[in-house]
């Protein structure tokens, strides 16, 4: 799901413009292509987007009418990010300068962009070091998620990678232990949540992949007690992180 | 701010059908009538929505060619309420009858629809008894709030008051103690926050105004160390009513 850039300089559109930016270096979040289409120049996109690690999605026309801006989109249309992203070897050095325990979010496939505005937003004010979240299936950093971030974009750096799952491996080897929000887990006041840790939050209405999950240390869950079944995966990503900083400070 | 209903019927457009909406008893959101226009029929409407305690908003014809979806709203627009609200003395009965001290939530000037959608939600799984939120200057129970609520409107209770600092005057007669959120308070954990409790949520970047400031008992605070100024609205409510589920449980 594709909003409509509210920056309108974000989409791309064309054949020759798509390329070009490619080769520019802008960090391209989505890549819409018309079903059906052949030629030398669509060649050359489906390249560099494999190259980038981004998934082409093929699309009818009439979507890529709703989603144009020009109104001149020749079959190709992409998303700009509206910042940059760091690397996960970014967070790790903002932990160690600071001299902390890492505390890093992942997120498996958060895709409202108001969430990801706000989560980024939570893990500055609870002193986090970072945000990873996964290339495919999930919202990138556009200026909605700028805008419902408040400004935090500016200090919290957000990793994008190609597979979540093998992140989570990795980081184990440098310390980390991953928490998934899951509604069978342990009450999170039970969880010692005090060391170098992964915050993992499920996607909206889904929750957590089966790979991700069990890629999990253990399941942590916010004690609810009413009638529907999940929290807003900003506020439950709210919630568990600042359960991360009651149990730091004691 | 009124954003465009996505449910159609809920906008009621024209002389006529406002002034029939108020009298088979809809609940009524907002008015917006063609400022500098005077007859019968509006002083009709004036007359009703003065009986409702609903403020008339005075806009240019520009504002009402905007907001309008049937493009003949004829000077006068009203916004139904896309459910019912309750009254505070529904809230405090659900309390009693589940033989809990009350627990509700009390919005001061929440504007934007998700946050308040996400604020429902969380009450209902924080086990709070109800939501108060004020006539003016806030987003009421619309179609987007229902939809970001994710059933939770089904099941708690929304009471509208003229003037939340006077609900928390009455309240405090029936034994409830309001906690305000801001950043000058105490520490969370450092407060008792166990007895028949209202957690005062502040407007998205204003906070509290003074007078409802002047109500709380005490000021709350989460414990925050990041580089912007707070949390998302809905994300610290959650915080904040979960801090008080956990001493609830202790």
């Amino acid at each position: 799901m594709m909003e409509k850039a509210e920056n309108p300089s974000l989409l791309i559109e064309g054949r020759n413009e798509v390329i070009e930016a490619f080769r520019s270096g802008r960090t391209i979040d989505r890549i819409f292509v018309l079903d059906g289409s052949h030629d030398g120049k669509l060649e050359t996109i489906r390249r560099e987007a494999k190259k980038a690690g981004l998934r082409v999605d093929y699309v009818d026309r009439k979507r890529l009418d709703e989603l144009s801006e020009s109104g001149n989109h020749q079959g190709v249309i992409a998303r700009a990010a509206a910042y940059s992203y760091a690397s996960v070897e970014d967070i790790l050095e903002r932990a160690e300068k600071k001299q902390e325990a890492p505390f890093i979010f992942l997120l498996d496939g958060i895709e409202d962009p108001h969430n990801l505005g706000a989560i980024i937003r939570t893990a500055d004010l609870a002193g986090a070091h970072g945000v990873i979240i996964p290339k495919d299936r999930a919202v990138g950093l556009t200026a909605t998620v700028a805008k419902a971030s408040a400004g935090a974009l500016n200090y919290v750096p957000v990793a994008k990678v190609t597979n979540l799952a093998r992140t989570m491996e990795e980081l184990k080897d440098r310390g980390l232990w991953f928490a998934g929000a899951d509604m069978d887990g342990k009450v999170m006041y039970d969880c010692d949540l005090k060391g170098a840790i992964g915050l993992v939050i499920g996607a909206e209405g889904s929750g957590l992949s089966r790979l991700v999950k069990e890629k999990c240390d253990f399941s942590v869950r916010i004690p609810t007690k009413g009638n529907i079944d999940s929290l807003n995966a900003s506020v439950a990503a709210g919630i568990l992180a600042f359960e991360i900083v009651r149990q730091r400070m004691a």
